[in-house]
């Protein structure tokens, strides 16, 4: 294979033959050796959307001419569509807030438009990385536009995830609605719940989470193209900076507008921020719930045993028939390394100066990770584990009769002084508090009582029919 | 001083004679020796706003005697006014999930109470801390209830600090707008700015952060009051239920809800992530501005000297005449503790389990702090730095002059390559660019491109003057 | 009460007369008013000392007048003592790198010492806050020196608190040494071990603790005192710099060096990220044992109900005789906070710039938080929880009689996939091991094979029994 | 391409036919699709020399036919060498505790070892994963010991990067031994120092960081291979387990120490977060230099303008002739994403339960993209950036001479109240010190007073010279 000698403004490189990216891509390539990770396919193709708007915008106002620009905009549309991914060699770790991976577009765009004119690449006399891919533009609005519009397009498909875990939720709410179990608060016997109640409460956390997922993207859609270096617009052309934003709204699809104050944008990185603080949140409720299902599952013979949750490989090298609760422990360790990322894009975004803050790059490697990790975990949570979760009815209901937690429907009418002692006793002798509490009640009081189905309602157990007897 | 016998489940202990808490609060307050603070001031007051509630709630329905009632209403309204809160002794890191921080204050309210009615302290036949101020209750609906109306109230003046914040930029943002001076990007020269724009950014990132600060209280008024132990509001006869949370909204003067699911708030603590979240973005904001502000008065002599910022005490015990921005300085330590403080919060949040996260003093301990904290940097940012700013007028200009940042507006007349080599020529013989650039155009071409100010708007710079000429 | 009128480079100000402190110190107190929280009592001696060590240098080699020097000797001693300490009035979290805790520590001492010279305070002809308390020291190396000292004071007896909870597990391990329970992994049940060992591990991850904490405290010894500003020693009498040390070792007796390179920890604070680093280690190992013990003690009746803790408190406000596990639950939340404060020094750490970082108030008031929290919470897990742990033998041992981690020791004379037969068949069919395992062995070789004790031991049960008989 | 047929507890499954992983390899790989990522390449080698130990421990004691044995240790030698990394194919972030992985490694193994026997890939009657491969073994001893080792392969090279980063900083430091500087101290103008000083300074942190790297890894050599599933050895022929760590020592070149109490490691993961907080602390100071350096770097024209670095790519797509810090901003976002990874790693490794701690795939990966992202980091930073750095005397001197910072040397010859005041007029003036002090001094005074190379060294300028005139 050949090489093509390509040159910039710190002299001169090989760059091979066959390679649309050039000297600029090349040098970054070998500066930065650091993640060992590509930049993410959405973020390719939200770069090339962006390169594409810029070229129509420009070739209206005429300050790009139309061959060339048409060249632009079908090289634009092939990267879109997914070709030319390879040609991305920056890793997604970078210094220069994204400029590398700019030049990196801007050079495989120049080189394929180069080519469709018939041109050779590395000739950019015909087509200019700079002058024209990247006319108008600079790294510091191009980079933080299209960093945004990948992480709406992603948000979208992540926030329909949680939707599908809502519903999975709420079918085992349904499903589950009249099995009774022990509640358990600090770990220890509370009163009687029903399991469809847990997965209930499970399904609004995670309702919150889709529609915090569903409505942040909007944080995301205020963007700085036509701001250039530091969001003045300084060498764009007002009719571009005006034009580019409809265009590139057309393109992508989503409802980006114009921040009114497009240094704001350059320079603060908040709304991310923000963004993974949803995310962030969303971690901490898919934690909860999977250690839940982990200790409900937890078993088969010396655990809580509450429920069986589907087997998706065999558990252990050594111990034969083990069965390990892999899918909750692999969603939650996805949900630590949510947590990991929101740490790294706060450190980014709180290291900014002056007119921009330098770690983009740092901050979308860890909000795309943290997305494709929630999105990876919640589907699999999902098909793998809440679907096929089987509640042990008989076990449950046992456990609920041998429970203490009934003393806390004697307090209403005997005091909590006297249901605690009546508790201990039953505790320390190892008694129901149905034994226990004969001495106080006649059987049919206790039954009214005793209800635990009534347990898991508002009210007072027994308080209407005792009423008239013996209060 | 004397002291009174008590007694509980576990055993007996001497209380002193003019505690208005008892036993329970001072087994807590020997268990738990942690943090050293006391409960938050506010969390005081919305439990006593709670227990009001809940008293005039079950009174309304007969289950609790009119006089006793009468008498925990008035204990409550006299620590809502800010009586008796050196009665609260327990540390505000407990394990417990806040029962020893609820039983406090059932204690105080109980003995104040009797004491009301004629009684002894400790004489709990006549008001019982649990039978009577806590019926209906139970520290896992008054706790978390509590804690969410003690937030929204420490919220607001937060929101309004950052509205002052804001207002304070915006101010200098006006004082600013024809103050040029050379933007920078990647701490390197970029092209010139309005120091006015640069304070307009930082007014924009906070109304950001005031917005999201006014608009996220809201996500904690679905509160939980009623659902009792688990969320099921087992023991509340259901017309306190229904009434008890109207009560509360209107002695709180807050737009309270009853959560739909009243197990969900019980056990799920996102939206404390939430909240939090949008804290910790407002703190990074607050480190950018603060590390500009350190930046920009750097000097005296040796530094880019561009503002001075008010003095507000002597900065060095060896380097006489030294002043230094300890109030940025201050800002931004508070910080990086709010930072710390929203990680403690996401740590609470994951681990919660099943009916109820015991971790809910941990989250309302760092919760408060984070507010408190931001609430005093804001104040004293606006007040003893932000306001006092002056610009350096003189050596802002100079420093424009001198730039080599003049080198983008000629790219678009003679392409990035040609103008790089014009940077390059300047930056190395120690020429400005006006001086390279003369040999590619005429004086008064130059007079209409290098134009500083017109480099602080969008456009390019001459190009229609030059338009007839030599394009 | 009267005012003293002092003035200081920026004017004048009203200082109470019976205050110590003066005009810098009450500057400092109006400007930072962030988290309510005085310097550390530990770090107000350990400045004490410092400057008691300078006062005593400068006397020696003639540079600060006996009388004045003596007076300051004195002043300096009652501090240590514990005297005084309510006039250290600044907020531990400050601007300015400590210069007005610093400040604050040289006019208390001044205003004693003119006491003690017969002066009236605020007279600092007598004895100047800056040039004789002062003398040949710069915030920047008194501060710092300080921190360590009072950080090594503070750690000895924490890795003293771990010592003790190491005993005291180990005595546990030594109690249930025989207490065969089933051993569990990823929360399902696996194969037998000894109650006693589990004890056994905590004590060994708590010895490692015990020693990082021993041994992290030399990393602190090496202190800058005599670098001055910026660790030059500039202003410093070579005489007093090689002395000061001396002196400081022998008052404070620790072990302190001079740092070979003085610019390095002027500005450098990587050290405290090293030892918080390892109470963060310790705080994972308490959260580990802590959630371990709640599990064990989950129940009375439906948890896993293989340990019981003391009770320390009523657990619940409403359900009657329910005991939380509020210990280990308190632990927990301690150990959060740690790792949360370990997050701020972190935080604090790398924001140093040039010869100093300015964060190191925050450092320290967060390594403070963090030791002081560790230690609070490792005494009382000590004392109010291990010690009174219970084991419940016979629970424990019919849990490992009906578990099905038997299927283990099938696996080498059968092999694993038969040995997974027979695990799920015992498990589907509700079945034991040894029932279905019949039919491959005789019922003596099954004695040999199905030992558990055997199990906790290293080894292959059965496997020499067998030998000569089936394989 | 064809398909074999495999099985296991849970069924059968189609295995393409030239593959040497199997079923459960590809079960694992259809559960967890999470980071994308594969088991690092040192895992791979260090799991791949544990299944070799262990068949040699085997076959000694005759527990594994020698054929058998044979087959095996060379399918290990293979994959040590690096062949057939690409069978690896499970997720780096998996549930299971490693199993997966561990499983992984044995179905390589066995099909390569049944290949080498003559047989067919699929064939376990010949060679099978778990009764020969993984005998005596169980994943959580495998998979922690492999861990471990893998660490110290990594952990070696990089604290060899440390001591190169330190030489090249003290080669700066030599280079720039008499360049004077202005100190700064929170950002405001100090006293003079020498740049070399400075980079002395960050030698000495580098210092600290290779020690402190270079000493931790022993930290890691205790290892539990041997303990089998939960540390007590059961189903280890004890001849094994004493000789199996001495073959695994061999094997690797690593002391390796068989760990006294095997449970410990099993379960307990603060080593890890001891390594890793050691790694944070190095973070730490590379962020400070490359802070240091970043400043020290900006302008051209508009910055300090203190030192040049190399040039290693062009800035900017619109700022012709920019060039920007990439390297110290590279190494910066890397050390974040290092203190990102150490937050995941202190979550998992607090997340452990009973005999067992889940998250050790998650505590791997980031220990290891850690390690990985620091030797990165380090060498980009040594030869992209430290050994280019360049001076710029001139204008060092320069700001030297006019800075205010010589106020400080007149405190001990006049007290620190008139040096203040000296250098508030001075500041006000726009004079120098000079100027200002003339009043007090004679010229020659002046000139023994205010050296400002003296200033770089402990001591008070010019008081000898005149002790003898004016004291």
């Amino acid at each position: 294979m050949g090489y093509r000698i390509e040159h910039d403004i710190l002299g001169y490189m090989e760059v091979p033959d066959d390679a649309y990216y050039g000297i600029h891509s090349l040098r970054a390539h070998e500066n930065f050796n650091l993640s060992g990770q590509s930049i993410h396919r959405e973020l390719i193709i939200a770069l090339a959307q962006v390169k594409k708007a810029a070229a129509i915008a420009n070739k209206n106002i005429k300050l790009l001419d139309k061959k060339i620009a048409d060249a632009i905009i079908i090289a634009c549309d092939e990267i879109i569509e997914g070709k030319f991914h390879d040609q991305f060699i920056v890793d997604a770790l970078q210094g220069g807030a994204g400029t590398s991976a700019n030049m990196n577009m801007n050079e495989v765009i120049a080189n394929r438009a180069i080519e469709l004119l018939g041109g050779k690449k590395g000739n950019y006399d015909l087509v200019s990385p700079i002058d024209h891919v990247n006319l108008s533009q600079s790294t510091n609005d191009v980079f933080p536009t299209a960093v945004r519009i990948a992480a709406i397009k992603l948000l979208k498909p992540l926030s329909e995830s949680f939707a599908n875990l809502q519903v999975a939720l709420q079918e085992k709410e349904d499903e589950f609605k009249d099995v009774i179990k022990i509640g358990r608060t600090e770990l220890q016997d509370a009163v009687p719940v029903m399991l469809g109640q847990e997965f209930g409460a499970y399904a609004q956390a995670i309702a919150r989470d889709r529609w915090r997922i569903y409505k942040v993207e909007e944080r995301l859609r205020q963007v700085n193209i036509g701001g250039t270096a530091v969001g003045t617009g300084l060498n764009a052309d007002i009719r571009y900076i005006y034009s580019v934003i409809e265009i590139l709204r057309d393109i992508t699809g989503i409802g980006l507008a114009r921040a009114e104050y497009m240094m704001d944008p350059t320079q603060n990185n908040d709304v991310f921020v923000e963004v993974s603080g949803m995310l962030k949140a969303a971690a901490t409720n898919l934690i909860k719930i999977s250690n839940d299902i982990r200790l409900m599952s937890s078993g088969p013979r010396c655990g809580l045993m509450e429920i069986t949750i589907p087997e998706v490989q065999a558990g252990s090298s050594i111990m034969p028939g083990k069965i390990n609760p892999v899918i909750p422990e692999a969603v939650k360790q996805a949900a630590y390394q949510v947590l990991a990322c929101d740490y790294a894009i706060t450190l980014g975004a709180q290291s900014g100066e002056f007119e921009l803050n330098f770690t983009l790059p740092l901050i979308a490697y860890n909000l795309f990770n943290e997305i494709d990790l929630l999105k990876n975990a919640v589907d699999m949570f999902i098909y793998k584990c809440i679907k096929g979760i089987k509640a042990n009815r008989h076990h449950l209901e046992e456990m609920v009769e041998k429970s203490l937690s009934y003393a806390i429907v004697l307090s209403p009418h005997l005091g909590y002084e006297k249901a605690s002692m009546i508790a201990k006793e039953a505790k320390e002798e190892g008694k129901t508090i149905r034994e226990v509490a004969k001495k106080y009640f006649k059987e049919e009081q206790l039954d009214a009582i005793l209800n635990e189905y009534e347990m898991t309602k508002p009210g007072i157990p027994g308080l209407k029919r005792l009423r008239g007897e013996n209060r």
